[in-house]
């Protein structure tokens, strides 16, 4: 049995709880928040508390707050030498307070506040300053059924950017091809069956092996029509700079 | 029973005849390619030909061959007034032959010569001159398990370019990704759960609401971190136009 304090109460210290209560293997003994309201409801769960000086004694405390509030809120807490990590990809694993013992448990998923999460299908990054503790944030990924992946700092910021690319950037495509559609009378949900494929490609081809389309293929009748079809701005320079980056990519000329 | 001819032998017309082929609702009556050697493995199976004055009777006439071919193959059609369709997404109904009865039959899906494709995943968008000639067409779809899409011409090519974003501009984006993570010595592997999530979660909620990120945030802060961690000139442009392209869609300054 792992014991763990939660401190937060945002979209990621949220869908822990779920996970880590939901778990046999783990015992929430206490959720902090600097405000009591959000996780009040929670109570008849879980010891809940908005004051540092109660925390109880637990195995892990997870800093599941906001990345400029890590640091100050490590520094708050009133004991030290235990096992202290935060939840950020950006986040130095210094920015816990070095009184602790220092790591980190980043969930690498998008996390919305509405839809469930099964934690299996979310890879968990873990970093430790001692890799003596590294085996227990291994244990808490597996005890709700995430695979864990030790990192270091640099691996896990270049996945947290990378991750902007595939998700925030991606789902902006997304939105063009919305805003395209939609211009046109069609309908974007002819879209969604394509877009489900391309996410499954790469599954079994690398991104550059799966590259179709009128950029690989320096099909310039195409690009020019289709650039022609673009009344909005920024959807015509989003065009010309990907199927740039493609060519490139791809030794066209 | 509808019978077909298929005219063209690459990726789409490989995995239009193995769709029809398997279909007990379809008989392929002759495939058609300017060359036999890439059709003539199929002998056994169906006629093939690579003879245009030896095409046999059929309901419809398949001209699944590049956007730049039709017109001029079906101009060389040796018959009038039959159901003659291109599969192309750019192209005008207008280049088949004004002679024949003119349609379009466009599978929305990429497609790779490797993987095998079930046509249930793959939308159909139908276009016909004459409304007469739609039913057979959505029948066409429906017998090898596609859900087909009456579409008008400006609606089908807004369709293939919001395709072009979806399906070759996002896997840019995965590609640039695994550049990212190569470079620092990450797994490009671990974001695989969150493109597929990323995907998974337009079918539920628009793309607009879908949004998470740094750029809707307006996190200063860590976005000028990543466009300092971006080294390559190219990632760093995109990072920059969908940064600003998020914001100005959330209205964010």
């Amino acid at each position: 049995m792992i014991s763990v304090v939660l401190l937060g109460a945002g979209n990621v210290a949220s869908h822990l709880f779920k996970a880590f209560f939901a778990s046999e293997k783990i015992e929430v003994k206490q959720w902090y928040n600097r405000s009591l309201k959000t996780i009040d409801k929670y109570k008849a769960q879980v010891l809940v508390t908005d004051n540092l000086s109660t925390l109880v004694k637990a195995d892990i405390y997870i800093l599941a707050v906001s990345d400029d509030a890590i640091e100050t809120l490590s520094k708050q807490l009133p004991f030290e030498n235990r096992l202290v990590v935060h939840t950020s990809g950006s986040t130095s694993l210094y920015a816990v307070d070095m009184k602790q013992k220092r790591g980190v448990f980043y969930p690498l998923q998008t996390f919305s506040k509405a839809a469930d999460l099964d934690f299996k299908n979310v890879p968990i990054c873990i970093e430790a300053l001692n890799k003596k503790d590294l085996p227990i944030l291994k244990q808490l990924a597996e005890a709700i059924g995430s695979i864990s992946h030790k990192v270091n700092s640099d691996q896990r910021q270049a996945l947290h950017l990378a991750a902007v690319f595939v998700n925030n950037f991606t789902n902006q495509l997304y939105r063009m091809a919305h805003e395209i559609t939609e211009m046109n009378g069609a309908e974007f949900d002819i879209l969604k069956p394509l877009i489900k494929e391309t996410a499954h490609k790469i599954e079994s081809l690398s991104p550059y092996l799966a590259q179709t389309g009128p950029a690989l293929r320096n099909d310039k009748k195409t690009i020019k029509r289709h650039l022609k079809q673009l009344e909005n701005e920024q959807h015509k320079a989003v065009y010309e700079l990907l199927t740039k980056s493609i060519k490139k990519t791809h030794g066209i000329r």
